[in-house]
């Protein structure tokens, strides 16, 4: 054969490329704060910088980190920047990058057991873990029926639980014959836009989504929903799937999910509660009241990769049965048949996910609990609720403003009384200013800012001056 | 307010970690060979050595490294081993893991242009790259009607084309109403197994996917395909999907495109093509045939995390009409609406994809292509390509052995002459010995080993050296 050559990077320039890369992060976080924390860029401004041919020959690193310098930052919106206060946080920590670095090192695949046992029984172990350190029901604990698997997004656990239920209401014949009768999903109209495309994809069709009425807290109104299922079952139809919220993305509402699970082990329908930025206050015990009614629930899902210190994607999802799970997702063609998965004894976590293939991604998740602790995690959480109900203080004290919904934790929803043109002009200064990053919803048809406390290294100073600021371009807005 | 603790990482600390974790998988690189290849621990193994309660305080990061060499390393079956020629190759490289790396730390979302221009941007730039590198039909352009996206898997590429092709079909309405009309999509009897599940998911039934019959090459017969189509259409259903594959899982099988296309053309059917490991040949002229037939695909996929040097997750999706894609999966929440939005002049992933949030993945992508340029990817595809032939060339001249399929790329389906029970027997002697890792399938309803050669340092020694363990046991099997 001929001699080898090689294009590959060698060990000793990966460790020197790397040594500079972890130096360039380390670089960014020191000196994020000096950032605009919305990027600036016009639509296009990158792409046009890029030359349109790919390279026919490779390029010195070097070359390409001085481009991620010169080309890349310029378009970046900064969310692990303290002043970043928009939609929900996606926050990351050192422990997380390091973890997830050691991801991409191992570059396992984790779709069998077989496939790497570790991948499998760490994420299991930790998984069980977070049921003791939120106190979740045991139900969901891998050593019960249940078990809790990673997953990408919120929106993937709701469809995957959506899934499964579609299939415990048909008999599992869905997965079979198509849904040839008409299923029909419950959630609250403050529910995240996802379990609407979730309907969809499952072939529900929108129109059997039941968006369920709220109260003045923007939280699920039981009694409507219960009106709704009796409704429904007098039509025909059937009731398969009821998704509760804790922390609704635009207001962080909390359904009342005892009254709501009441109501679904009664109607014998599939309660999913997602919690997906909420739940991780469920780390501290003073704030667990959140998970009331959860011994209720098939399913339950929140994301690491928000509030947890844990750099994105890491969704974790939990079923209280998971054979149904299983049953739901299975598919066994010859080429992954195997002696581990025959014995019955172990976990294939292909089968409680959407794709085959699957990262390592518990090593971020365990990197983190065991570099912070449970002391540290909740000593950060408790910081940024009190941070929130601060700058809630400070809003409810000027006369100028007003909270738009409760705040119940890390997310306050308000408004300047001038009205929509005014908290519109208010905002697009403030992005503009790139001083902070925050973001709207609509509340009771009126425009609503939110802030959110929840990148890790927000702190004091940084509350402190993003209340400054909105009071300093309030009194230009006008 | 108090004074702040602080239970992060320091910019300090995570240089000095980051740097020792950048070692160790350098180090782990250069050893990798001294590891067997598949993972020797028992089901439980790991579960059982670590603590079955999550820490109360956080633990020095090097305590946790050490736990990764002792703990985590045994459970490893090791998918960068120059000997790993299992199922297909989930190969990475050094440039893609520093990409990765800096995506990590970036810790951006790029569910709307807004949330980070530069991750939209990129990813549609190297996309369009990879048309002009693969040679692929201009329609995939984004500057064209179409354009590309990087998703999870080819699983999830292939459920968004279904549910893309399930909408064409009834003209927008199943998501509105559900799936009222039995649709029906067709793949070969070879085809991998998430088209069964995507079927499954998307709610059209598994009883409602036609696995086509093959040729003795194992590819998709076009004329009992169109047989199969006729006879649905008289039966009263709706044909509306057809998945074919470039390089079946099971024995790199080609399906014939043009044929195939030509009858969804006619008979207006969407046509996916998967080419989920195999793409990447088409970087080397010489093999683009494999993607004739490709002008009559609605979409395409290919994973450069199979066999491009760009550790997992990167898959590469492209669809001809985006607006059918973008008219499938959009919904639009108050809390996302944003300017650059409704200029109209930019393009949110999120309605290109199944969830909703998504990691800066093009720069991995970004960092490979410009690390090897063109011509250090098509030596490595090509040396591959010859090492497999060379050892099919092996296999055949070995009068105790056959290939069960022809070898077109770099995957080679063989087997002992002696039966079911020599090859088994052999395969669990080769992956027990830890020398070298290859798994099976089942062809003509014989079993049949699988060596596919694709990870990033496989090379002559390796695969001459897998040949003579092959032949050494070959004679102990028996």
């Amino acid at each position: 054969m001929p001699e080898e050559k090689s294009f590959h990077m060698s060990p000793d320039d990966f460790r020197r490329h790397g040594h500079a890369m972890v130096d360039w992060i380390t670089d960014y976080f020191t000196r994020i704060e000096s950032f605009p924390v919305l990027s600036r860029v016009e639509p296009g401004q990158l792409r046009a910088s890029l030359p349109s041919d790919p390279p026919a020959k490779g390029e010195p690193f070097d070359t390409i980190l001085q481009d991620v310098e010169k080309l890349i930052l310029p378009g970046i919106t900064h969310w692990q920047s303290p002043n970043f206060y928009a939609y929900f946080p996606c926050n990351a920590s050192g422990p997380a990058i390091l973890g997830d670095l050691l991801s991409s090192g191992l570059g396992v695949q984790g779709m069998l057991w077989a496939t790497s046992p570790a991948c499998t029984e760490l994420e299991t172990h930790v998984l069980d873990w977070l049921v003791a350190m939120l106190d979740l029901p045991r139900k969901f604990l891998s050593t019960k029926s249940g078990g809790g698997v990673i997953l990408d997004t919120a929106s993937s656990a709701s469809l995957c639980a959506l899934l499964a239920a579609r299939e415990r209401a048909t008999n599992f014949v869905s997965n079979q014959r198509g849904c040839d009768r008409t299923l029909v999903a419950y959630t609250s109209s403050q529910a995240h836009s996802s379990i609407e495309k979730d309907v969809q994809i499952a072939g529900l069709g929108r129109q059997n989504l039941r968006l369920i009425a709220v109260d003045e807290k923007f939280a699920m109104r039981p009694e409507a929903l219960a009106r709704q299922i009796e409704q429904d079952r007098r039509a025909g139809v059937v009731p398969c799937f009821v998704c509760a919220t804790i922390g609704t993305t635009s207001s962080n509402a909390i359904d009342p999910v005892p009254e709501i699970g009441r109501i679904c082990r009664e109607q014998k329908i599939w309660l999913h509660v997602d919690a997906a930025m909420s739940g991780t206050a469920a780390l501290c015990p003073e704030l667990r009241h959140i998970h009331d009614g959860l011994e209720f629930a098939d399913s339950y899902t929140f994301n690491p990769h928000k509030w947890m210190f844990t750099n994105f994607d890491c969704n974790c999802f939990y079923v209280a049965d998971r054979k149904a799970l299983i049953q739901t997702l299975s598919v066994l063609p010859e080429y992954l048949r195997n002696r581990a998965t025959e014995t019955g004894a172990v976990i294939d976590y292909r089968d409680w996910q959407i794709p085959l293939g699957r990262r390592f991604r518990s090593l971020k998740l365990w990197f983190v609990i065991r570099h912070y602790g449970i002391e540290g995690l909740q000593y950060h959480i408790r910081r940024h609720v009190e941070l929130a109900q601060q700058f809630a203080e400070w809003v409810w004290k000027d006369h100028r403003f007003e909270l738009a919904a409760p705040a119940p934790l890390n997310l306050v929803c308000f408004r300047h009384k001038g009205g929509d043109e005014v908290n519109q002009s208010l905002m697009d200064r403030l992005n503009r200013s790139g001083d902070l990053y925050l973001t709207h919803t609509r509340l009771n048809d009126r425009l609503t800012l939110r802030l959110c406390v929840g990148q890790a290294n927000t702190t004091a100073r940084h509350v402190e001056r993003a209340w400054q600021r909105i009071q300093e371009e309030a009194a230009n807005a006008i």
